[in-house]
């Protein structure tokens, strides 16, 4: 496998409207897409576009609120109550052939295959196999890029 | 202000060289740069880049070891021994007029403006002032872009 573009930051937020003011009026953010509900994740979901050269195309923040009582992320808002990093997102080619990868490096996938946020498939590796990092791995949306 | 490029993450880790290893040989890899160390931070320091579709230019991992017993990021080791997500870095056009912006918003920033592991002008902003991040403010390199 190669290193794919760094697509996200996944960054958990007590209250999405909160951090869509922070970026917006503390770190002069200008291009912030609609939040959204993502049932499935147990999370309400908001991108923040950063800037490159050729435009608003850079990583981006992913701003992640818990929606609904079983949530996954309640319990790093328990811990951190203000929020914080929660995640890295990485692009791959072909997520089957990843999920293949990953399986035979022994590290443990959490949960099977699934739509994520972009509308492309997902799936999550354990932090404690990924050096202390909660690491996504998604397959890069079709004519993207 | 206006939002900047994301230049990099920032992830702490007991070993550089196991990180290394873990990003070359499970994420895939392949531009590294040589680590060196950065004494006045107390950290050893190692990037590792990330494509888009234009080269090797995108948001990098800044992997970031403690160097000498003071080492600002020890406490974070020990909260976290595997390592993980410690700052995020965005880029500005003038430092001294980021800091002046930031002071204006009441946000604590930590010690003096210094020279960062980019070799220009940086700021770190309390997390506790960012919605949980720790958040590295660096002046963009000249002629970078």
């Amino acid at each position: 496998m190669k290193l794919g573009r760094l697509n996200h930051i996944g960054v958990a937020t007590p209250s999405i409207a909160d951090s869509i003011a922070h970026y917006r009026e503390t770190m002069g953010a200008t291009d912030i897409v609609e939040p959204f509900d993502l049932p499935e994740q147990g999370v309400k979901v908001c991108f923040v576009n950063t800037p490159t050269d050729s435009g608003m195309n850079g990583t981006q923040i992913e701003l992640i609120e818990p929606l609904g009582e079983g949530s996954a992320i309640r319990g790093f808002l328990e811990k951190n109550p203000l929020g914080g990093q929660h995640h890295v997102c990485f692009e791959v080619e072909d997520i089957a052939a990843a999920r293949e990868w990953f399986e035979g490096k022994g590290k443990r996938i959490l949960g099977p295959t699934r739509i994520g946020a972009h509308g492309t498939p997902i799936f999550f590796v354990h932090p404690k196999d990924m050096m202390g990092q909660l690491t996504e791995i998604m397959e890069t949306p079709k004519g993207a890029h």
